[in-house]
């Protein structure tokens, strides 16, 4: 599979081609948006009170919208995790710790969520408490993904094809605004939660076109 | 692996093999599938109250019901993603959307089921607004199916063989048939929820066996 | 992977490659493994009254015994499924069904496991009921089994090599006295539930080396 | 794909590729590291009693230490695991046990990781039995690991090259010395259970650049 038949001497327990790290990072990615629905919780039929179930699912909005969110999220970082790999032929340590360190802010997500679903209504400084945390999950796990970029970027032997200093700059000013949205929308947690999370789902979309672009111009 | 060697300027990342998207829905079929297990309640020992263990677990039939439909359902659906995407040699933006909305109606299940095992016997019209939640689940996920196909037809440069119109046409026109189908469960949740779920395991089966059935045929 | 240049005709959608089979199966079987853990419960420390954890921990006993059991039956059909599907070159509709139905016996696992932690140590007839379900459950999954098993069996344009007519009644008979004995685990588990737990770990390893043995045998 | 054409005696339905091995390890690694997360308890909005979220949530610190090092642990063992699978070209019946009670010990580890989590900051000896628990299930982790080891060096027709008998006392040693280390953490266990959970955190690290640095040293 990895066979580098003029280089036997560097075939090392540590290379690891990048079908295991795509398989083992499918695997965190599908569990993670499947672990989502866990945070959906079907009201307590003792606890209705009186009102409608209708009524109590309503009343639960704030969980879909998270929910929603979380999903588009991990998915459009699955899209972009492929598009990465798919430009590396195999990955070595610094690849490999800085991929643990993107599935750990992605199997991480269900927490936030939750916390977000709790809070996103709740009085006071509580839900602005709940927002900013959800913010800064999205913030590490862009900061992860531009390190597992670099890391891979950083030598050209893990590439299939060497990725031209020009689109390394290009890509690294792209990841900068979007580290300086995504680190404005921890502001924006403390104005209004519901806004920053309004402002991750058109971010998520706005990504995801964004990467797909370049199929429409025929680069 | 998708190797284009007479049109390697459209290699892009978008350019998704089916394989990674079969290995990454594959992977949140198989977890919405065994995650259904977790709907199923063990009775409280201290809330049994004098009654024993049997009876406490026979009086949960229409979480077994609710668990069992699901499970069919996915399944099946399962197999239909499967037969769809070996049609297929690659993916763009597209197909990737409308599998992510796929997999979104299929990971949310197990709410959906967990709200009808809960209230399906429930006295008033809750019963009613749960079967009618479970239902549109299914005409969501549905209408996913229904976009998935339309997405993989529309560009014959994505498939194998293109599909004749003909097959295009006859396939859109089933669909439709049981997208009335589905769409009259929800309906059929304000009358009888039980009759509801029946008729969903019903169509599931019908399904499978329809979409099996052309092997025989000599397709 | 599946080509059949002799017989294009009956390539069908539902026509699987066994590689498919296994991934997804292999999914279910890997979640069920591992969702068995959810079974463990961490004592709540404002229930301890009084009591040390080590004290509160070692009362849980049954959940220990019941995981260790469930984990290594889970395991070991994981294996035999393998060893199965390594015979088989394509699934058909029956094996698919078949298939669908072990897998259902497999992901409902860490419902019975639950419900078996939970009573194993109850009074009356409720441990009994647990075990029962328990031991029904096991029995379900050997049915399963030896379902698949008579699908691919049945059509040897499904296997690599057609199995000899003696191979299958042997195979038949070997199901059939295990069958036997799974069934009488379920008349054990109105004697001593304990004892059925213990006779179920004990066939699971006996299942394993019957299994593994004709490697030995230079079959 | 693990044809052996001068061999088919051999062939025997024990004789599992090592891919197939590591798709059902890699699923059950995947999982485990993601369930983490159901270690991590949204504060009830009903039990804050006056005090914010932000201070509810600073009070779980020892939630979001047991599941980092948890998390980093699973992580460096799927790294190892890979690194051990890469050198073998079949399984057989040793290392099938070994590698089903290798992910034995790694797919419990949710529960000893919420247990400490739990218990980390109790009073008394409930937080020594929580932490000498944790570090018990990374001895058996060590253990399980160095018998699969064992398991693959045993024979040499696993291997793709026999591992020369001074590299397998090297390695051995290592791990003994490894073993050594990972029992006394037990014994800090009872002293410091913040001051065991720190130590596992380094022995994943430092085991980790141990594993990866034959690459830079040109092995």
């Amino acid at each position: 599979m990895t066979a580098e038949p003029d280089a036997p001497k560097h075939r090392t327990a540590a290379d690891f081609s990048t079908a295991r790290l795509e398989a083992f990072s499918d695997g965190v990615f599908a569990i993670a948006i499947t672990l989502l629905v866990l945070d959906l919780d079907v009201p307590d039929p003792a606890g209705l009170h009186g009102t409608t179930l209708a009524h109590a699912l309503a009343h639960q909005w704030p969980s879909y919208f998270a929910y929603l969110v979380s999903f588009l999220v991990i998915g459009i970082i699955w899209i972009n995790h492929h598009a990465m790999c798919s430009l590396a032929r195999r990955v070595d340590r610094r690849t490999l710790f800085a991929n643990l360190l993107l599935l750990l802010t992605v199997s991480v997500i269900p927490f936030p969520t939750r916390l977000l679903a709790t809070y996103l209504t709740a009085q006071g400084g509580d839900a602005h408490t709940a927002a900013a945390i959800y913010a800064a999950t999205m913030v590490a796990m862009g900061v992860a993904f531009s390190l597992l970029f670099l890391a891979f970027a950083h030598d050209a032997r893990l590439l299939h094809t060497a990725i031209p200093p020009g689109d390394v700059i290009r890509a690294l000013r792209r990841f900068g605004i979007g580290g300086v949205c995504y680190l404005a929308t921890i502001g924006l947690a403390y104005l209004s939660p519901i806004a920053m999370l309004a402002v991750h789902a058109l971010l998520a979309v706005y990504y995801c076109f964004d990467q797909l672009a370049p199929a429409r111009r025929g680069r």
